[in-house]
């Protein structure tokens, strides 16, 4: 854990060091992954089964790549009936959340008597990637899936690797509980070129979604353009923005709660009391004891962990736009009033008692949101990722000659006679 | 050109031959670009110096990359002012709908007493490529900075090469319309590596959008991440679904308004009638004859060009759908009825007297929309690329009482302890 003061001369040039520690090289994987999805896209099924068989030790003909409903339906029974209704509270509000973003549609006619519109459409089908072992987890499931049927997605594949044959019946029933349409026993850069170009067993998507290795990241990158993709995820990280009066160990816990992710990922304290942060830092070691997880987190606290000290919260609200933040906790008196100077942030857990657990699986919006200072510019997961607009212009006659000359003049100085020309001619034929 | 015909045997796959032959392939010019972006970033003004002597014959020192206010001014007075109207026309009319366009915030509370949130916010800084030379279009510039400004981005930089040091007075008048705030003379993939990575002069943006050539598009695709990018656009399209009762020439403009884009556009009638289909292919022919950009449109309609013969007008919409095409022309009685069975295009344009040039200039809609079938999951440029969103969550004790112990049974059952015990020693206090 290293630790900054914006009173130190050596703060702005500190920060950026911490920033700049994590990922962003090309991927080594990048040529290996232009093989596989070459060969998918040419042998389809017949390569799917060699690799399935080669990476995850399971060698079946291509029709039992898909997993049947049967099977779902009896993995999905091995879940324990509390935690199927903890699945059924996330799926439920996590649903509602995501119908209040529903975006309305426009249709208006403006002075000229131009009649203009947006119309939003769901995508035809999508895919989602679920990887598989320690990293399969079911909230993903629900994070990637309901905002897709929420946008009126009507066809939703998945695919989750199940390395020696192995399934997950917590994923496969996160499965079930979103209406995923199929799942297909496949991982890796090869179930990312199935989904994107199609074989035989799986109907190509139009739009690729969720985690993966280094392998179905670098895939993604590879086929976007061909379908859509989401964001690529890097390392995950959480500033927490907190007074004096909080308690240092809740404090702690949420620190660790994103330490304990990912050697790579980053926690960050930002308060005014240095007391306070050495009570925090405190409170994390003792943490550390006994955490399951200690390893990665005490690694990722090591490496990437700070505790930075400000003046006051305007200073501190300044710096997390500058960091960027996909989690921002606040716990201040007034979160609100601080949240409201925050430009840049994925998303923001407002008060004492709303760490960042809350959205990763109850609060209701999406826990896939922009890392590694994206926040600039990208958003989390939402119906915008399972929705694209149609823009619609409807002229007559009379709109036509008000707004066409302006079109002509402009389409001669770009020497584009054939618009012009398609625009005149009927303004010509108008007035003969 | 093509002749297909629905109710040919052969219909499906000539139709995926008609798809099939324009573009997709990996860039040979990854490579060179790496290694220009590479050398921009450690060498900041001094390789953009360089590039700019060898790449548009213009040896300056870094300084004089930027354009100043007077010479833009300059510029800008010698466009005529019946253009400059013109502009002002289109700039009037594509703010309106932009403006039109900006979404709505959410906050709301729920059952539970979780307040939840969600807040659009504008980018930073954005970065405006425009292509120099013949491609310079200053409706581009209207219909990438328009968009920028009405979201709220407080900076937006532009750069478009000026081969041998010629500007283009139309493009810097469109530059100037729209408020851009910094201008520069610098072209290529140095360009992009400039405004991602930022140098002395140019300071780095949050999203580059804007058209460009080859090494321009594959010097974006690798900056992606670090910055945001629009869509890397195709050749473009146009369908046209046109009845017999349209003015054959006034169709054959149309198709030809896209053919002179580029050799590797396409145009497409589709209509129930054949000795309609010929007798627009004849105009087209005759308009051939006199049109100044014929040699680029005779290729682009004898290579990518097609009328498609269709039984009804509802095996038309399932084709357009098939197709996703950037633009599509509705010339029949009722286009609104037609056009709603239509889920995937860029832009539509509706009636017999609005043509696709309408809104490539006047319309108000952007004209930077999805091409190369991409509309099934892509849209067009919009007030949403230069905003972002951010969700909040506020949950207080009893919230997080009825909340929290849903999200402590998954963590727990993902194996993330530190998530689960964030939640619970909460819960835990407040029962103490």
């Amino acid at each position: 854990m290293k630790r900054l003061d914006t009173t130190s001369a050596t703060f702005s040039s500190d920060l950026k060091a911490l920033l700049g520690e994590r990922g962003g090289q090309a991927s080594p994987v990048a040529e290996p992954v232009r093989a596989i999805l070459a060969d998918v896209r040419s042998r389809g099924d017949v390569a799917l089964c060699e690799y399935t068989a080669r990476f995850d030790r399971l060698d079946v003909p291509a029709e039992q790549l898909r997993i049947s409903a049967e099977e779902i339906e009896r993995e999905a029974a091995l879940v324990p009936a509390e935690l199927m209704e903890a699945l059924h509270v996330a799926a439920r509000r996590i649903e509602a959340f995501h119908r209040a973003q529903m975006p309305d549609d426009l249709d208006f006619t403006d002075a000229e008597g131009v009649r203009l519109g947006m119309r939003w459409t769901a995508l035809d089908a999508v895919g989602l990637y679920v990887p598989g072992g320690k990293a399969a987890y079911p909230s993903s499931v629900l994070m990637n899936a309901i905002p897709a049927r929420v946008a009126g997605v009507k066809r939703v594949a998945m695919c989750v690797p199940s390395p020696d044959g192995v399934l997950n019946p917590l994923v496969l029933a996160a499965a079930r509980l979103c209406g995923v349409d199929e799942v297909y026993r496949i991982g890796g850069a090869q179930a990312v070129g199935a989904m994107a170009f199609g074989t035989d067993l799986v109907a190509p998507v139009d739009r690729i979604v969720g985690p993966g290795n280094a392998f179905v990241a670098e895939a993604k990158r590879q086929v976007f353009g061909h379908v859509g993709i989401d964001s690529i995820a890097g390392p995950s990280e959480v500033v927490v923005v907190a007074d004096n009066k909080n308690d240092p160990r809740l404090t702690a816990l949420d620190l660790l709660a994103q330490a304990e992710h990912d050697e790579l990922a980053q926690s960050i304290l930002i308060t005014t009391d240095v007391a306070f942060g050495e009570e925090v830092a405190k409170a994390v070691e003792v943490e550390l004891e006994t955490l399951p997880r200690a390893a990665i987190a005490a690694r990722s606290w090591a490496d990437h962990g700070a505790v930075i000290i400000v003046r006051d919260f305007d200073e501190a609200a300044e710096i997390v736009n500058d960091l960027a933040p996909e989690h921002l906790e606040v716990m201040l008196d007034e979160p609100r009033a601080f949240s409201e100077k925050i430009r840049h942030a994925g998303a923001i857990f407002m008060g004492r008692n709303c760490p960042e657990a809350v959205g990763d699986y109850v609060g209701g919006p999406n826990h896939v949101l922009p890392t590694s200072r994206t926040a600039r510019f990208a958003s989390g997961l939402s119906v915008f990722d399972f929705l694209k607009r149609t823009t619609t212009i409807e002229a007559d006659q009379s709109a036509l000659k008000l707004i066409g000359p302006a079109g002509v003049a402009l389409a001669r100085a770009e020497g584009l006679d054939a618009h012009a020309l398609s625009l005149s001619a009927r303004l010509d034929k108008f007035r003969a």
